[in-house]
């Protein structure tokens, strides 16, 4: 192995503060991979209608556009008299809240700035400039967040490593360098030679609309293949080790994450491949002692069999699409978080307990 | 379990003779699920176009189509001088034998209706009517081949059976019940209880297409899933038995089959379900040792990142995609042919040699 170098690597910001600082700047992730286009929010309608039309994803990212957007939908009303702001702000923040209800970060975010604001003194301005701060604090520790998970998992992607990954756990989905494709991201920077192996991810297909794109943009080597086809791949020798996200991981490790990934697992373990997830602390559910009690969405029908605008199978077939599984802990070698490599038998005691992420 | 109570089940004919005689009947496979559409061929060009364009597919099918098109074919030449009638009947196998190269079914079927011509002495009509005899020799070998299979397999379906599938391995495949749907067919015919699992098979999706609509068809239960949610649905114990046709087995018994069957093998056995695989003797290439020697076709980039006519992927990714995977002899419970049900350590000695059908 050479010895690491630095090296240029461009990674996309799913949320930022638009050049005038007045909005909220976000990739609209419904366009990807076919254009990237940026979008500008500045009103709370133009907030929440991004958040519901998925136009910005990933329990992360859509705690920080909530955030920094309901600051942004403010900054026209500090003119107004503090009674009716502060009316304002609960009102505005209510509603973007309320936008996709399963998505913990969401409230928990917004729930931030209304505690800020609650226990802030002065006029709007002030207020302002006080919620503005907590929104700054919300993106800033996230991005911290996304940088500790990257460091820690670093070691696990040796240069020249063959990385499948499955769904979007990266840039797109949080404020930072995201999750699982952080180590990757820095690996890449420090120039190690990685190759990532993406699963398209059936049925929304996150991995080759949004992780191909974002990591074939930082001028990482990016394959996309069907869910099928990782058996075959790894079979033929060609993954060295596996690294996926979690939406929510139980006392004992067993962790839930999308559609595919037990999959992966179960796979990773017949070909004796490394297995590890990387996701926040505050993906730890210690009210949970084991996978069992995580609730699994099913989502609808259309979403596998008209996925595409054509319908792809008959009309009076059932579906079957939970948008979640649950991988045991036995099948993972290793939980990455942003305070540390946890290996079982696992014990996040140690841990501080933010709301559990799953949407 | 009830007494097996003998029931009425409809199964698709994808190639017969037209009500005329005079054509070849198919079901245009490129119009389902949407529409079922059936198409009448009746001239060479017919014939190719049919099978060129997928029309008809599965390597039984297209060797029936093939056998029987050329019959349809020379039938308005039979008032031709007979070494005319000779010369176009070359002619037109040989158009029709190499309209699919990598289809061995299809120079196989043609050419036994090449030999026969050879062999056989008379007018026009008189060996027209060889040709078609020949051809109703195909499909009635084909259909009882079929028909020997399902009864093999019957007694691993048994009533109640939740039964995972994968790809098309059916009636649309075959002159008769299909090979890995055969056992479903008559299950059901037999009043048994049988639910079908349908893998959707991505990239190119003939599991909801195209099984998922011939068993709907039959009034047997199908519930579709993406080929990355089986892991899941095992895990919540739906699944009893998984089954599955083949593209060619080694002398091992080692299995190659449409992409995405190494998965179900790997988690079939991890959740300790029996995996069979079910397919013609001719399947059976006794010049291979094992899997490691079958030729895996890689196809374009395009069926996985814009198969559904909208571009999945960013342009400048790597794509995988091989058509095939490899399942090895120790993955498979048991596999079905029309001469009976092998189990390791296989001895396929006793079968007789027919081209094995990759395709």
């Amino acid at each position: 192995m050479p010895p690491d170098t630095l090296r240029r690597v461009t990674i996309v910001e799913a949320v930022r503060w638009t050049d005038d600082g007045a909005g909220v700047r976000i990739i609209d992730q419904t366009r990807l991979p076919a254009e990237c286009v940026a979008r500008e929010l500045r009103t709370v309608d133009d907030v929440c209608e991004a958040i519901a039309a998925l136009r910005v994803r990933g329990a992360p990212a859509i705690g920080i556009a909530g955030a920094m957007g309901l600051v942004a939908a403010l900054q026209p009303h500090a003119d107004d008299p503090v009674d009716r702001f502060r009316w304002r702000a609960a009102s505005y923040a209510e509603r973007i809240a309320g936008t996709r209800p399963t998505a913990v970060n969401l409230p928990w975010a917004v729930g931030r700035l209304r505690r800020r604001l609650d226990a802030a003194q002065g006029d709007p301005p002030a207020l302002l400039a006080e919620l503005r701060a907590e929104a700054e604090l919300v993106l800033a520790e996230d991005r911290a967040m996304c940088q500790r998970i990257g460091e820690h998992a670093l070691p696990l992607v040796p240069d020249g490593a063959r990385v499948l990954t499955h769904c979007n756990a990266g840039a797109l989905a949080t404020g930072g360098i995201g999750t699982a494709l952080a180590p990757l991201y820095l690996a890449a920077a420090l120039g190690r030679r990685i190759e990532v192996l993406v699963d398209e991810t059936r049925p929304l297909l996150q991995g080759s609309r949004l992780t191909a794109w974002e990591l074939s943009r930082a001028g990482i080597p990016v394959t996309v293949l069907t869910d099928g086809m990782a058996a075959s791949l790894m079979a033929a020798g060609g993954v060295d080790l596996c690294i996926v996200g979690a939406d929510r991981i139980a006392a004992n490790g067993d962790v839930a994450n999308k559609i595919g990934t037990l999959g992966v697992a179960i796979l990773a373990r017949h070909f004796g491949l490394p297995f590890y997830v990387a996701a926040p602390s505050s993906t730890l559910d210690p009210s949970l002692a084991d996978g069992g009690g995580i609730p699994i969405e099913q989502r609808a029908a259309g979403e596998v069999v008209a996925g595409f605008g054509v319908r792809t199978a008959p009309d009076d077939v059932q579906v079957y699409n939970p948008a979640f599984d649950v991988t045991p802990a036995a099948l993972v070698t290793a939980i990455v978080t942003d305070a540390g490599v946890f290996r079982a038998p696992y014990d996040f005691a140690a841990l501080g307990s933010r709301p559990a992420a799953l949407g």
